[in-house]
């Protein structure tokens, strides 16, 4: 068996989310049949680095599978491209060692959201950025970032609905917000995430900004490990999964 | 009774095009039914510039519609918008005399298209931009869209499903292309345009900058008035109706 590795590409606006569920039009679903149709109605799992909620995007999401078929590394690109439908779209594949896994060999996680924050909405983006027409403090979210960087309990910034049993303890190795061509664009790199993470950190950053919170009070919201003290979860269409950094060195991991 | 004058902007990804159709969600039928709620139930005709077809955009469109309500003329725009979906936004409203008409009194319209012509598509981008991946020669479109400006008979750049009567003599004022933030950028100016015109046109410049025509072509193809020698109709994703613009003074037409 071979291990293909794929760099996808997808707009979540018509997706129930990343991860199968019967009866809904899902990015791992839309993967597999592609697959299936190739190996002539075998069935192939698909293993990404993780799941995306229902309206989140993708710029570069990581997912692997295994194959028998002999299929030149980069022309499995092409080969589902043709099949798959225009909202997913594969950037790059290549082969990797049989060790390779894209969930647990994951280092680092890009994700990025923007905001539109002029009064009017651009209907052509409605579900790209987020149309938030309050005045914002871009300052005062920028200092607040600060304090999102480091390792920490991030229980207060994670959904009530989590599951995940194991440590809420993550390391964001970089937090900011920038504006950049008319949107405000925040960037967050970390070890992982949990589940809702970076939508409550930029819900409560529009809090800062809107200087209903003090940039500090992210450090004492950190603290009480409780969800509650945080601010709103921001909604889904302004969130991009951004990018996916694997361990090991560059031959075991040409992509 | 009040006339009150509306910039429009809508997304047409989602619309079987601007005007009513039965059993279709249209631009038009969508403004009549947010009409018909302020004026509890009545039927208050929408006298748009003109149509655009499914999956054809407005960044601004301009309609009419008669009135005996007293709504301020500013707050019809806050009206209509908390009614209508996200895919349709109004800009802006104002009460103008009772001879303005948005379609007869049209002096000059734009509209501009969109083309990709990077290699990869952008997901995020394929209902609002055309992905053409083919090598373009943007000096030779440039040179060809000079052809177009002045007063022609544009029957070659018509859809031969056109059901006008009148005359195909229209004055193009300005046409260009640039490269602009990635992508090729297309802009036409005028008095009027045929059914499909902009598309043809455009299709046809497509095939100037693929080296398949001579841009000087594009007069012997005008004078041939001959659907037939045009190139193909471009797509609609990628065009937009930019902005129209009326006769007579700030007075009479105040937006």
């Amino acid at each position: 068996m071979r291990k293909i590795k794929c760099i996808v590409t997808y707009d979540g606006s018509r997706f129930s989310g990343y991860q199968t569920q019967p009866n809904q039009r899902t990015v791992q679903g839309e993967l597999e049949k592609a697959l299936a149709k190739i190996h002539k109605g075998k069935q192939i799992g698909v293993h990404a680095s993780g799941r995306t909620d229902a309206g989140v995007h993708a710029f570069c999401q990581v997912f692997h599978f295994e194959t028998s078929y002999g299929i030149p590394e980069e022309k499995w690109k092409k080969a589902l491209n043709s099949l798959l439908p225009g909202d997913i779209h594969i950037k790059r594949s290549a082969e990797v060692s049989s060790s390779f896994h894209s969930r647990f060999d994951v280092k680092e996680k890009e994700y990025r959201y923007y905001v539109n924050n002029s009064e009017e909405p651009n209907v052509f983006r409605r579900n790209y950025v987020f149309h938030f027409p309050y005045r914002l403090n871009l300052q005062s979210m920028q200092e607040a970032c600060r304090y999102f960087e480091g390792s920490h309990d991030f229980t207060s910034f994670s959904s009530a609905k989590a599951t995940t049993k194991g440590s809420k303890v993550r390391t964001i190795y970089h937090a900011s917000c920038i504006e950049r061509d008319g949107y405000i664009e925040f960037i967050f790199r970390g070890n992982g995430f949990l589940y809702n993470m970076v939508r409550i950190m930029v819900g409560t950053l529009l809090d800062v900004g809107q200087g209903r919170k003090k940039p500090e009070e992210i450090q004492s919201i950190i603290e009480k490990t409780d969800r509650k003290f945080a601010g709103e979860t921001a909604p889904p269409q302004g969130l991009y999964l951004w990018d996916v950094i694997y361990k090991g060195n560059r031959e075991e991991n040409p992509l």
